[in-house]
């Protein structure tokens, strides 16, 4: 298999996740709903350390949900108890009241597997799409030019 | 939002799956990750009620693996605890060790979310992608041509 | 290890589980808290299915929620991908807000894991214990002396 | 509710966890099959971070298995998404091939919920219980030395 070489942007949202007994499967590797787990933590983790909004306070607060609307990942190389696996938060696109984010899971600057979810912003209330809110847009547009170069 | 109709094929593997409490998130909807649990048990009942395989069987005793390599999933409609969803499987390729399947999420014949899932068959044994084994690979042509005319 | 018969009360709530990959830890046995997961779907069910209530309603609808106060658990024979086991719902005692329950995980009248579950009831509202409603009472003390001799 | 508080002991293993979202349920408490989860997770960190010995390693260099074998927990505070929880892990007992682990999840020097774990030590060549070696054995012990006056 050709291996696909991985160096985040030294801006870039990185944090490391340790495979645990109980992320993986009879098979030894890491069960894939997993993995989305991981993003959705990842992601959670990007908004308070890295944008400055609590994530909790935007859903139980400001009652706003992340719904996913599209997802698809290639699955490159499997991980396996006992290792350290990086993922990198990269955003390819803002849109209105959606957000393209590209997740790639690495290790040892080698691509393990990449993800690209679009999440849309809506009213917990009133069900529908919300536009992203102007101060989290530039947080988010301000994010995306210090990381360009990948994704 | 722009409805989807689904009309399953008739010959088409489809189960039912009531939305539990432990399926949803504090919006109330189902969290993803936990579509990919249910998409991996209706292929294991797949195999074994459809055609006629033993997964546990095929992974414990003839020691392959089925890693998914590539996943994509559009999420259409949320599902909410207490209702009933259906999952069609389809199969859209036949690879010589590869397998695209197709899932849709449905009920009262609106699409819900489709997934494309490609999985690999592998050893466990020697950890390289093996070619489909020909019983096997009939038992799936097979399907599919019975359920042909959609995916 | 000495085995542990079980022979359900004939009139016991009993539900079928397949075990499924998902389950299954990088040891091949399932992984402990699927089976909590798996005894919060049969309570659901149990609700549903002998008692007449919905589960969903009760929650979404009248507001009530369920959480567990103690919890303790005794696994006697792990299970294995492929094995289809059997868990049968016996009520210990009938509190005024709350309900011991007995979860019993058994194949072939032996006795694999039996957990003792105690749940109160209170308001998603005013988050305060609630009584048991005077039906729901009913069916549930029913459903014990229709099933008593056992747990 | 009576409140317990709970301070850990100085040399004591506590570790964070955030409430995720994906932690979360409908009534936007931890459901509570994720706290084992976290759990688990816990021990792992105290076998490698604490006591020395890779976690993964054990099991799948040297093919030890740990499984569960009686686990009882009480759940006093519910804990909510954006809230952060302490884990703490104390050792009761240590038997031939056994061990009696407490955890205490606390916030703010309150209790919320404590669970008592006995894991057995066992090969997963024979599946049978073997002695804990002497070495792990030593460092359990003087774990518990430094930590005790609780648990």
């Amino acid at each position: 298999m050709r291996e696909d070489r991985f160096v985040p942007p030294s801006a870039a949202f990185t944090r490391s996740v340790p495979i645990r007994f109980s992320h993986c499967d009879p098979a030894g590797i890491v069960y894939f709903p997993r993995y989305f787990d991981m993003f959705n933590g990842l992601i959670e983790d990007w908004y308070g350390q890295e944008l400055g909004y609590d994530y909790a306070e935007l859903i139980t607060g400001r009652r706003f949900g992340f719904p996913f609307v599209h997802i698809e990942c290639d699955f490159k190389i499997p991980s396996r108890i006992g290792e350290v696996i990086d993922l990198t938060l990269l955003i390819e696109e803002i849109g209105r009241s959606s957000l393209a984010i590209v997740i790639i899971c690495h290790r040892d600057n080698i691509e393990r597997l990449r993800a690209r979810m679009v999440t849309a912003m809506m009213s917990l209330e009133t069900k529908k799409a919300v536009p992203i809110p102007e101060g989290l847009r530039e947080a988010i547009a301000a994010y995306r030019r210090r990381t360009a170069g990948d994704a």
